[in-house]
């Protein structure tokens, strides 16, 4: 089956207290973005990628592109308000039935792992959805205030990759916008309840949004290196 | 009031594929039990320091601690079956009434800030919990196996040091042991219901059960050296 991944980076780049959005954040010598595009592309060089990035991000982009000497192939879609219109234009420009992983730009720790059983999960049930338990306690907050203890063990956190058969994801993405979508599993369920298949993700796979995870993400990296 | 701090390290060091328990892994210089007790010590040198550990490693303990000139006074107590059984045995030797913190062992992280915000809480409102917002998205497994998105901003992650008024953690810990508690909130909650005060924790105060958690407190406390 054909695979793409759409990678979605809408970040401005508030929480990192500069101008540059975090996806172009500079990451054991390169941009965030680059290390997540990489990613996919060495799990397999035949996956389409395509980039959803802000518009007026695009020369800064391709100027770091240039810089930085990346060459990976991969179309470039606006994004939009939300994450959900990013999504969906990164769809747009889908042509062939087959997979689509749609993953955080931010996400650069993806694992070869993950990505291997989240397509093969899509390719057999529809749909995958990478997660990982909870280490910490968990309480739920209700809509008076009040504050119970719930179990943990009842909960599970929900990473990128998600992947899709194309048809049930483009199908699931002509219905309206909804704030109560978080991920782009959210949006499938809204259409295909109880339909979701989850399967196992990686903890190290963390979403950068502070300092204090990129300083994470380069330990990762540098003990990866040591590794291999 | 009178401030005592149970730091409750039970760990037998699994997850670390060696012999060491967590709890004594050296992190930058020191085994991580040494950062906890140092933490609380270094906020104010007043608080009374109660560290539950296994029985079978006191005597390990104590020649870490002659290795390593770690002499901030604190009493041992021996561990029990369960967390709850530990915690139990610590609040067996306070003998005033005043504040009680109750930390994981293997939560170095653990900031000054947040000390401070959860013992004046619960000296104000009887108890203090601190939280954190989920970064994630959030499912929920039923007893079917289904699995529904539910919204993370009704949900907090619950972090240590969770603080009480002695008297009335006490009380709790006089009930029966029940599976379903997972940290002292759980447990006082079961006697005092809707009454756990949330406060901000903060992210970076991890519960170290991994190696990459371990890497990751690493970079945090280089971090913190290269800003101070």
């Amino acid at each position: 089956m054909k695979k793409y991944v759409i990678i979605v980076a809408g970040g401005k780049g508030n929480r990192f207290g500069s101008q540059v959005p975090k996806q172009f954040v500079e990451l054991c010598g390169k941009p965030i973005l680059m290390w997540t595009i990489s990613a996919f592309h060495d799990y397999s060089s035949e996956i389409d990628p395509i980039v959803v990035l802000p518009r007026n991000q695009f020369d800064f982009w391709k100027e770091l592109c240039q810089k930085y000497q990346f060459n990976i192939p991969h179309r470039l879609v606006k994004g939009g308000n939300e994450r959900f219109h990013s999504v969906k234009n990164g769809l747009k420009v889908i042509q062939e039935h087959g997979l689509v992983a749609i993953h955080d730009g931010v996400r650069p720790l993806i694992d070869q792992k993950t990505i291997e059983i989240c397509y093969a999960m899509a390719q057999a049930e529809g749909n995958a959805i990478p997660t990982t338990p909870l280490v910490d306690s968990l309480r739920e907050i209700s809509a008076d205030g009040k504050n119970t203890h719930v179990d943990r063990n009842n909960y599970r956190l929900i990473q990128t990759p998600q992947v899709f058969q194309t048809q049930f994801i483009l199908k699931a993405y002509e219905q309206e916008f909804s704030q109560k979508f978080t991920d782009d599993g959210s949006v499938f369920e809204a259409i295909y309840p109880n339909a979701i298949k989850l399967v196992e993700g990686n903890r190290q796979n963390i979403k950068i949004t502070t300092n204090e995870d990129l300083v994470y993400a380069e330990a990762i990296l540098v003990l990866k290196n040591r590794k291999e």
